[in-house]
């Protein structure tokens, strides 16, 4: 079902140094699945993370926030599904410090240096005795080349596992090298800013100071984690994770005015990228991928509102499904977006190449066929002028369909 | 498909003295389909509306506005469905006024007399020859006891006929009297608070005063049309219209302090509830009637925007579908609804008479059994404590089935 999305092959996700990876089927909620996944991390990798802004928050991302905070160098991650671990109260917090005191005690570190990770049904409890029982197994697979199965250890309603990798040569007067950059993510339903039901981890092997990498892992998902709308739910444990292991040969970058870092950042947006836009094309019964560019608005953040307003709606994406170029539709969304001010005779709506509104009416050449022409493609730009300024802003969604409702009246069964 | 909704018998729908009601089939959209609706007002009679926020609001939302707010005195109603006029620029207003030109003449009344409404396809021009055509018909049909018909003639995507009724008796020192109350609604998709794509008219025979009428249209929309969502989507022409013919016995309302009001208040909201409800009935696909009912808010605002994360929630709504009490999917809900401060420690999740969750976890005694007994209801009332004051709200939903997605794909074939 998944929009233009293939698994990738193992030697497309590559080994970053100084990462390890190891999985193993723990049978956490189903037998027969790859379920539990451990990171070991060199020491000396710095590592940053941003958190879903859920209120009903899972205890693995009340914890991880800790550990994270506590300043302890993080030297383990560990990720089961199957399982949330939210609203699970006390208990829910006992089994989440038990399996990093576990962890911590097999791999010869602290438990503060473990960042814990759950993803599956909310409000059941966690299964602690088969998540710890898994824990041996996981870290005896523990290898460099194990990105792959640790993609498929991740995924929940994912059909299709998400990894992606670039090595980016760096330039620079300070010293120049090649960095390799690895990421793998899950995600499929209860996908919306800020976050998605999703995980997202990526490494590199460039020596990043925790200052510099704090605000790129911010940055990045702000342009690609946080751009991405399934469903419009937020979830309670969505994470990403920035990690560097600094086994590359080049400098540490250490300042925010280093001349490299453009290049190192863009990079690292460019595989995440690529993993935010495959969550969506593996979006839940998903079979068209759009992207919705909104532009001529006062703010970004307007631009950003009008966006999620037409990629929410369930009647925009309904129509997306059956092909019907029922555009009115975009544009009433449009209209309750928030913008109070907003002149509607100024507003612009191209669908693909094709200019579908103009002056907040149908264009004088609009021809339905057209418009029917763009909708039958699998992978669709809407473009929306608002006539009010120069910000601009992109995000990612996918169509509504019956297998949407398929998959998540069935989620439990 | 709709949830324990009949249509009104005829005489169900009890005429309102002052009031007359005419429809026909003009052909607007599709052939043999009662589309073309006149509503003629004796003199006297006070009007009074609220319509959609949407930015992108229809040609003949905006002349409504207009004409009310001219002071003329409003004599007559034109409504049409297949055809929203909404995206049509100059084109879509010159047909507006065109169609309010020649059914004052007809009626001998001025163009701004009449108030017009549309309802159908949006950015589509709308076919006046066919709209001008049907006019003499449905004047020609103008009778008191036309309620039911006028309520086909504005059904879309309705499966059922919405109307009701009531007759309250009126006490106070001043004078009372019978009052006769009678509203018809449409609408199914498309449907959110403020407001939905929805069209209510409700006429009552008491005579109130203009200022009286504006305060109680608003008061009571916020109590019913506004506390409805299907979709979460707002449309570009939703209307709803409050008239008092003054044709009844008793005395004015012409004061705010008038004892009589509150009674003749209740009793239009009542029937204006009864409507709302419907069209959450006859939703687009619904299989369920679920209320939303958010208590111990600090606010009545912050309750009421934790109701509608719930309403609007497709995952929430896909589990009902599903009778599957995946009861996690509404506390995640309820935590990305935008209470910075929310302690979810204090928050409770009732489903019917069952508690599910305390303190922000699973309730001690919550049995699965419980929860799946009450989702198998086809009405089900969801009832959240935010545990941090004494306000709350409530509003009215459906489920997100197969059905939903069909209906929304199919909408213009």
């Amino acid at each position: 079902m998944a929009v233009a999305l293939k698994a990738p092959l193992a030697h497309e996700v590559i080994p970053v140094a100084g990462i390890e990876l190891g999985s193993t089927e723990a049978g956490i909620r189903k037998a027969n699945r790859r379920d539990l996944v451990v990171l070991r991390l060199a020491p000396g990798t710095t590592v940053a993370g941003v958190f879903t802004l859920n209120r009903f928050c899972a205890a693995p991302v009340e914890l991880c926030k800790e550990h994270l905070a506590s300043g302890a160098p993080i030297r383990a991650l560990v990720i089961n599904t199957g399982n949330a671990n939210a609203g699970t109260g006390a208990a829910g917090r006992a089994h989440v410090e038990q399996t990093c005191k576990e962890l911590a005690q097999m791999l010869g570190i602290r438990p503060e240096q473990v960042l814990p990770f759950s993803t599956g049904v909310i409000l059941e409890p966690l299964p602690i005795a088969r998540l710890l029982a898994g824990l041996p197994a996981a870290v005896a697979a523990l290898r460099a080349d194990h990105w792959l199965e640790a993609a498929q250890g991740i995924m929940t309603t994912d059909t299709i596992p998400k990894g992606a990798s670039e090595v980016v040569e760096i330039k620079g007067t300070k010293s120049g090298g090649r960095v390799t950059i690895t990421g793998i993510a899950k995600g499929s339903g209860m996908i919306h800013p800020n976050m998605a039901t999703m995980l997202g981890f990526i490494a590199c092997d460039a020596k990043i100071a925790q200052p510099i990498l704090n605000a790129l892992v911010k940055r990045i998902a702000d342009r690609t984690f946080n751009r991405i709308c399934v469903d419009g739910d937020t979830s309670t444990n969505d994470s990403f994770i920035l990690m560097a292991s600094g086994a590359a040969a080049l400098e540490p970058f250490d300042s925010a005015d280093d001349e490299r870092l453009p290049a190192l950042e863009e990079a690292l947006v460019r595989v995440a990228k690529k993993l935010a836009q495959a969550i969506v094309r593996d979006g839940e019964g998903a079979t068209k991928f759009i992207e919705v560019h909104v532009e001529e608005g006062k703010t970004e953040a307007e631009c950003l509102a009008v966006a999620q307003a037409v990629a929410k709606s369930p009647l925009v994406k309904t129509a997306f499904f059956a092909s019907d170029p029922n555009l009115g539709r975009i544009l009433a969304a449009v209209g309750y977006s928030g913008i109070s001010d907003l002149d509607f005779g100024r507003v612009k709506l191209y669908l693909g190449d094709v200019l579908v509104a103009v002056n907040g009416e149908l264009a004088p050449g609009y021809r339905e066929e057209d418009g029917q022409r763009v909708m039958q493609s699998s992978e669709i730009t809407v473009r929306i002028g608002l006539g009010r300024g120069a910000a601009s802003q992109s995000l990612w969604t996918c169509d509504l369909s019956h297998a949407y409702v398929t998959i998540n009246a069935e989620y439990r069964t």
